[in-house]
């Protein structure tokens, strides 16, 4: 029996209310000054209280050794396979703008970029055009006559990126980049992988081309380059597995994107914490809402270690004003993003549930190192959810 | 997806040199005395060093509760599910000694014996003659002549030790011991387990009665008895899976064996530390170096916990001595070998890896109790190569 099955045979309703919480990049590695991370620096009252009250430990985001991105990490999280639910950037992009996505849709994301007089790309990001250029322009793509028999939909996403769905019958997404990651090149054409994608391959192929005759009064963005392509096939939701009626508060369209993949209601806020609070606080109907709080990694790409504890700090204060009204509060990290790397690491991920039934283990504050030490122990992402039911009451006994 | 392709899609190169190093039957047990185990009262300055600068953890070499031989511990560490690639003893004794095999050869290792007159088997190793006896007549059985059709390689191990190959069309090796394990009773026949090895069994049977005949005028190794019957079928080697140019360093030819099954270049040395750190400081090209120190385990085995100890310390010196030239540094054990056991066991191992982007914990020394509560936790062997790759920089980051 698959253990998504196995797990949806044992669902149950209950009343306990879920946050589940998750601080982008939180993971992080020692100072060299003080041998301590971003996390245990941070001064954290309601994340240390939490901690003590409930259960801490580590979670190995995929594999061990393997640096996730925010997809994979995500996916897993919220309880899948992230090997076996692989959904590309460009359906993430497209759920993450909530365009209109169905079974069988093929998603990329687009760059504007900038195209010389020979056809070469001489910026990816096309100067890095903001929304009030960016916008429009996908406004314009999206109104390009549809070929017979398909119909192509852009959505602007933020900036000199957008995206595009392709639909219609018999389109597969096992498409290559059209983005070579360099300049002084032309773009590459879509190139089917396999034979089932050679029609919607040569469906972008005609959609770029049209693109760039559109663009072709623009200055910076005149072309447009594609990558990420994937066909759509959602995943089985968390209210057909377990009955939960979630939803999602994030301020950037990607983790908008992952939480609808899982069904989940999807609610984009200003970049803020204030913002954040305000939404959670509207959405006392549901049983689970996911939080995602982002600057934290965004910190940590920086180097800036101060600035990730910072961040890690104003997330406390978010928790501060929201943990009471849940029976069950979650959090964790998607990934690790130490400071000292600028990078996502595969680093393991502190983790901690708090709630009534939690085997409280008086952690020493909430961070690496006591998580190492923690009761949960060492688990995998995938094996988050399962253990946040369990402590909402929403699992029943297997077996008499 | 398979878990090596997985690894396999995500590996890059890096310029970071690594350092695998294996102490044979590391773990150990505490003396009742003081409740320290051979490691834990072992002067280990270097290792303590890199303790603290590093990660520490515990490995489980196959499978919780099991005690694994040296093959299968090996080949879990390189990386390889043990279960899913098995490998006969004859297999890694013919590697050991560089014998040339090929896929499809079938391999057995030999030990001379001493046969009664009634041809009952009176010693099984021939009373322990040296290599002075056993090479010239592994040389004089490898000189006999082929059977129509085959070719049979035998090469001498050490003592009273060989190995025999077996070559040509349609040769399995699902073939019985012929060593009873007991004397007074004659050797088994090499008994085919199924169809496909009925073959290779009575080319067996052949090879072992014309040596019996080729022995005759010996008073002690007069017979041989061949066990660990295996056809090749080599390893995906760390070259195709990592893009890793690595070589070993060991003194004892099993470990030569299990390191070129990985495609490693194998260096056998004398059995001593100042002739494993010249070697490896040889190898200063080499991207990966694997080091086995064996007389760990031999102290072990012979239940000399004083003279275990004694071999951690001198372990630690070569370390001392090599660190510096490496960015990643692993250290474990193969399995344990608890010297109050005399014997394997299935304990976990301690296990260290030090590097720059290494999560510091201050552990307190390199011992089974500092690792037990150690940053990587309990991981399954074949999960240690994943991780040194990660602290190399040679796996790329997975999804968007």
């Amino acid at each position: 029996m698959k253990r998504l099955d196995f797990y949806r045979s044992l669902a149950i309703p209950s009343e306990r209310r879920i946050l589940f919480m998750v601080l982008d990049g939180l993971g992080g590695l020692p100072h060299p000054a003080t041998g301590l991370s971003e996390l245990e620096t941070a001064k954290t009252p309601t994340l240390d209280r939490l901690a003590s009250a409930g259960e801490v430990g580590l979670t190995t985001p995929v594999l061990p050794g393997v640096t996730p991105g925010s997809g994979p990490a995500h996916i897993a999280l919220f309880g899948y396979d992230p090997l076996e639910y692989q959904v590309g950037r460009g359906v993430l992009a497209a759920l993450g703008v909530a365009a209109d996505l169905r079974p069988g849709d093929v998603a990329a994301r687009i760059n504007f970029c900038s195209l010389d007089a020979d056809g070469n790309v001489s910026d990816r990001r096309a100067g890095r055009i903001g929304d009030e250029i960016g916008a429009p322009l996908a406004a314009r793509l999206d109104a390009l006559p549809n070929p017979d028999g398909f119909e192509i939909t852009v959505r602007h996403v933020k900036q000199y990126r957008a995206c595009v769905v392709f639909r219609g019958d018999g389109l597969e997404g096992n498409i290559g980049d059209t983005d070579s990651q360099h300049t002084g090149v032309p773009p590459l054409a879509p190139l089917a992988l396999d034979a089932g994608s050679a029609r919607a391959a040569t469906l972008a192929a005609d959609f770029v081309e049209r693109a760039a005759k559109e663009l072709s009064d623009q200055s910076a963005a005149n072309g447009v380059l594609l990558r990420g392509f994937d066909g759509y096939a959602p995943l089985p939701s968390m209210e057909d597995l377990y009955g939960i009626d979630a939803a999602a508060v994030a301020a950037y369209p990607m983790y908008l994107g992952v939480a609808r993949l899982a069904g989940m209601e999807a609610h984009g806020v200003d970049d803020s914490p204030a913002a954040l609070v305000e939404k959670v606080q509207e959405l006392a109907a549901k049983d689970f809402v996911f939080l995602h709080y982002k600057a934290t990694d965004s910190r940590g790409e920086d180097g800036d270690f101060d600035g990730k504890v910072a961040e890690i700090e104003k997330a406390d204060a978010v928790l501060g004003r929201l943990a009471a009204e849940f029976d069950v509060v979650m959090v964790t990290g998607d990934h690790s993003t130490p400071s000292r790397m600028r990078a996502h690491s595969w680093h393991p991920v502190p983790l901690l549930i708090a709630g009534p039934d939690a085997r409280a283990q008086a952690a020493t504050g909430f961070g690496e190192q006591a998580c190492a030490r923690g009761g949960i122990g060492q688990i995998r992402a995938d094996e988050v959810m399962p253990l946040v039911l369990a402590h909402a009451g929403r699992l029943r006994k297997f077996g008499a």
